[in-house]
């Protein structure tokens, strides 16, 4: 029986990590492919004692409804962590608690975007942004980046040359799929631009606590002074993902509608795990746990990369990343990644192709590797097994259907 | 600075129940607008053991990312109970876990409506679902309704009236905000209508469990033979709300799309609240907590029927329903149930007016009473003030701008 969708349903399609996280769901697999931390330090003891301290003392509160915003003293912590760290001057009321980082990318996008908007975004950028975004039907303008960030001249003729620019988003810190990071400068720059175009900036910053080396960077969101960037947040990767608790910082002419769109879209985040969070932090240095973490993350960095350094043929590149969870790889432009990933599936070591980081296609000689999923023994292994599939790829020459690319190098 | 934002914003707006429930947080307050379940209901201590065990058993799973679709357990749980209490013949596979079903909503919206497509919906209808469906701007035909459920012959002539008619929207059990039930003949009759005309049915299900005398009708769902109907439910009101945990039952063709959009918007139900739930279910009869709560729900509703029956001056006319959280109250049509609000507050008593319930508009004499959240005594109190303040207001006579409104009563 002929039942028509919303015309949207035309671009929304099933993520290719999805697809491909199913098929590494076989134990032998050794997967490079997700993007998850790592579980052996959840602190799950520590969460068990809020949890039966929370139920103790507050039970019918912390089972029953609550307020759209969030759990007020879970704001106020995310604001005065935030002022903190990344130089912002936050007040626990332009803090909207959402299901995880991911849902703030929905309603932002709900707020801003009518269909043929433009977002302008990092080449690549973040994939679960292009999916959260798609719903709502924008043209992506990828604008030219290296390894310092976006490059100010080029998002600034981006600017000129898309009158329905209605947002930029990106992601400063050791960013998905890339690691890259953005040096000072260059966020200051983003902000004058943005700033002289009136154009409000998403600034993404879910890995910036995973910081390696090096000292941290302000937020660009701290050199605002017009009131034009919202910020997205989580605590997947600095305590726990299956909370699932991030949220927005924003100005409130854009916090007030955002709470409204929450309540539409979900009436609020589950009070039970905001307030064990909330407990956890008041019990415990959370602080302290994302030491653990980034050194275990470092390691797995150094060894992951010390194998592609070891295994790879001449002609591949990767990056460094000095924090993140993510190492990103440059094939030489005649391989495509998702021919590599067959091989490496038979092989039982999988990755995300590159190519799907990119909003208006390209790029199918890249690939990333998660490294903060496996213990080292793992890493090298399945670089290994990467490093030979790749072999095999080149011995067999360029693909027939990729001449065309491999003529203009 | 000129931001603008998505034109859906012009529509989408503060809900009224929102602003009032503010003022209501007072603690001298009797409340009678919000949906709360009774607190004191909720299984805190199970709850506390269920997530203990969680925690011990499968600390670093239930704090982990999981599947968009759900925990499978749950998901397996929610379809046999849906298949044993509202005769559908669900499989685990047709079941997405969402955050309440308030995001069921949301996501079921995506899946269909492009701005001006046309929603079917009862009259007057949740305002949970006017505030989701509004983000994607249909219109909204409300089709004529009475105590047993939409008129059939209406809804036909509404279907053959509208070709862009995406949704026929309904609650068919104790409905929010009139307390009302379908009859048997009136769900079949849908389901033949929405069939002939090949539109889909999204049918809301939040209160069906919580039958105070009679038997329960099988789910319009159960009557479906072409897979046009999905379903929405929810573990707030037999459980608790402050989980989060809802769910839609759908066949596949749409499932796997609002699995996309899941992933898109939220990419998960939070993990640990799905495994205590799960747990919980294991450890407990959830049935003998649903029946704790009916028969504290009943002795409510009866408290307020008598106090309404006893207190309310004639020319108010209220249901008395078999199930549910609400009871609907029709003014004379010459009072403003708005008005009424604002002396009610000066009582210290709330309600939600009932045009908020309308999508267009109208109905100004009518009010929704929330019975649920408060012990009998405090029902009585509240409805004294209450029928006082509608005496007040019939006193005062008809307030000069509705006088064209009770020249045709």
């Amino acid at each position: 029986m002929a039942v028509s969708f919303a015309r949207r349903m035309e671009v929304v399609k099933a993520s290719e990590i999805r697809e491909i996280l199913k098929i590494t769901q076989r134990p032998g697999v050794i997967s490079f492919a997700g993007g998850l931390p790592a579980p052996e330090l959840f602190p799950v003891a520590e969460m068990d004692e809020a949890s039966h301290l929370v139920l103790a003392e507050q039970g019918p509160t912390a089972l029953q409804y609550s307020t759209t915003e969030g759990h007020p003293p879970l704001r106020e912590k995310i604001a005065q962590r935030m002022d903190a760290k990344w130089g912002t001057r936050l007040s626990a009321s332009e803090i909207l608690v959402t299901v995880g980082s991911q849902q703030g990318l929905d309603l932002v996008a709900k707020l801003f975007l009518d269909e043929d908007d433009v977002v302008l975004c990092e080449s690549p950028t973040y994939l679960g942004a292009i999916s959260a975004f798609n719903v709502f039907r924008p043209r992506w303008v990828e604008v030219a980046t290296d390894g310092e960030g976006m490059d100010p001249i080029a998002l600034d003729r981006a600017l000129a040359a898309n009158p329905r620019a209605k947002l930029i988003y990106v992601v400063p810190n050791f960013q998905n799929p890339t690691g890259r990071t953005w040096s000072l400068a260059r966020r200051k720059a983003l902000m004058e631009i943005a700033t002289r175009h009136a154009v409000p900036v998403l600034e993404d910053n879910p890995y910036g606590e995973l910081r390696f080396e090096g000292e941290s960077l302000p937020a660009i969101q701290s050199f605002d002074t017009e009131g034009l960037v919202l910020s997205v947040g989580t605590f997947s990767k600095v305590f726990c993902p299956g909370l699932r608790i991030g949220w927005v910082a924003a100005p409130r002419r854009y916090l007030d509608r955002l709470v409204i769109l929450k309540q539409g879209a979900d009436l609020h985040t589950p009070t039970l795990g905001q307030m064990q969070l909330d407990r956890y932090m008041e019990l415990h240095d959370l602080d302290a746990n994302v030491g653990r973490i980034r050194a275990v993350y470092r390691d797995r960095r150094d060894a992951m990369a010390r194998a592609l350094e070891r295994e790879m043929p001449a002609g591949v590149t990767f990056s460094r990343p000095a924090g993140g969870l993510f190492l990103w790889v440059e094939l030489p432009d005649a391989l495509d990644a998702r021919e590599l990933l067959k091989r490496c599936l038979a092989r039982e070591v999988a990755f995300v192709p590159g190519g799907a980081f990119f909003p208006n296609g390209g790029h199918e000689n890249t690939l990333r590797l998660n490294f903060s999923n496996m213990p080292i023994e793992r890493i090298e292994e399945g670089v290994r097994r990467l490093a030979a599939s790749v072999r095999d790829l080149l011995a067999e020459g360029p693909v027939p259907e990729r001449e065309a690319a491999v003529a203009t190098p």
